[in-house]
């Protein structure tokens, strides 16, 4: 059966795969960037769509700002200086200022309009904004990572759209040896990597290209993403330094982050790879 | 953008959410109990749908053949005598035949057509019905679980449809208390569980009613299950006696299982639960 004009649907050619909500659309505008939607869907709050892909929507994106922000900061051992690159609805920047460790986090997001949207559609994100702690910067994360301060970070979240469009320069030894001079010895870049059953030969390529540019471990997390294609997504961790990674699970710490997914059986649970990835990436 | 008619798509109206696949039927038929329809999709391999909803295809059963069967088997202390109920595509029977101490396993499928067209469209699914330990029958589920000997069972594996239509008798008190008297003192109960995100409120509703009928504890699991509703899937043990669930999980055992997503780490993976899950079960 085909879908009436009262969903909005994603449709992926190259998975050959689509997701569909309930949905209205009360918002359509062209950025320099990219199309910006935002839609009233019947069961899953506000959906911000970016090109015709789902990016964020009220009642799931819990699982994707959780598992992108924590179970790095728990990873590293004194996490003080975060990067945020794209995240421009401002979900990763709330959950990293969750942490008390955390003294600077800075959002380098290109289209503004994607924020200004957010603190519309999506105020409960926008909540840390105006945190003494946060920075935000509307430009170029390619350009902002060259001119960044060697050594100065400790852990870069890659927050972007999908490797096309403006992000694609995001994924890539060009970008990541720019990120490995801008982090400290401890540090560590975190980077959503799509999809473990239909992008798995992509997850690989990033960890290579991550290992080529000098970093010496990489890890693959996984999580539910419902609205995004496959719904089930994944993150990677790539290190400057050798060594098992740290791991913050004081319960008390946890609880404090009053996170809805994210807790200390879940962060492990996130690295526990199926049979088949760890072979496909040789783990 | 709508899809045109070289998609399958399955709406859910009462979750307000939609999954699609690019394909092409060759396959439909009216049984005494359900529609059942093949496609040959672009991406996925063969899918089956039952009444327009997902059941199984090619590329992704394993992620939930796999973990309906081996977590609860590996936390039974000595799952000898193994009972089906659904599961006709005969991918559970085939998993559950991998463990060497299982000594019988029968697949109570009311439908007999499911289990035909597995044969057509799933020969690898169907590779060990010729297992002299396998039982392949054809009936009512709920029937034979009232007319079964008691005690005479170790382990039940519900593997069915969505509790409408022809399954919905084996969600609930009735169905479990006929399960209690037919399980031996060790005995356990798997019953995928919907999910996490869009039927909290009936999984809850089901381990109430486990509970009800006198099973002493409940357990939840988690697993992706990319054609299903969400991506995201569960599964849901009961157990008749109290203590931890027992937990075989050698590597050597397990390996020799060749399970494709299921291994001592997604075992464990499986049963760390979100936050928000755990508020709910009050677990």
């Amino acid at each position: 059966m085909t879908l009436d004009r009262s969903w909005f649907t994603e449709p992926m050619e190259s998975t050959g795969t689509a997701f569909s909500l309930k949905a209205e659309k009360v918002h359509e505008e062209q950025t320099p960037y990219q199309k910006i939607e935002i839609f009233k869907t019947e069961t899953f709050g506000w959906l911000m769509t970016i090109d015709g892909c789902t990016m964020v929507s009220t009642r799931d994106n819990f699982l994707y700002h959780e598992m992108m922000s924590h179970p790095a900061l728990n990873s590293h051992p004194n996490p003080k200086n975060v990067v945020i690159v794209g995240g421009g609805d401002c979900g990763t920047l709330r959950e990293v200022l969750r942490h008390p460790e955390v003294a600077s986090a800075t959002q380098v997001e290109i289209d503004e309009r994607v924020t200004r949207l957010a603190e519309q559609y999506f105020p409960e994100l926008c909540e840390k904004n105006a945190d003494p702690r946060a920075t935000l910067f509307f430009g170029d994360g390619i350009q902002w990572m060259k001119d960044a301060k060697p050594g100065s970070i400790d852990l870069i979240i890659i927050d972007s759209t999908d490797p096309v469009g403006p992000a694609e320069g995001l994924f890539g030894k060009k970008f990541y040896l720019d990120c490995i001079k801008a982090l400290g010895p401890d540090g560590m870049l975190v980077q959503q990597s799509e999809s473990p059953l239909l992008h798995l030969g992509l997850i690989k390529e990033m960890h290579q290209a991550m290992r080529e540019a000098g970093f010496v471990q990489t890890h693959l997390l996984h999580f539910p993403q419902v609205i995004y294609p496959s719904g089930w997504w994944s993150a990677s961790i790539a290190c400057k330094k050798a060594g098992p990674l740290a791991s913050r699970l004081d319960e008390a710490a946890i609880a404090a982050l009053d996170a809805q997914f994210y807790n200390a059986d879940t962060h492990r649970a996130a690295f526990a790879l199926p049979t088949y990835v760890r072979k496909a990436l040789g783990a």
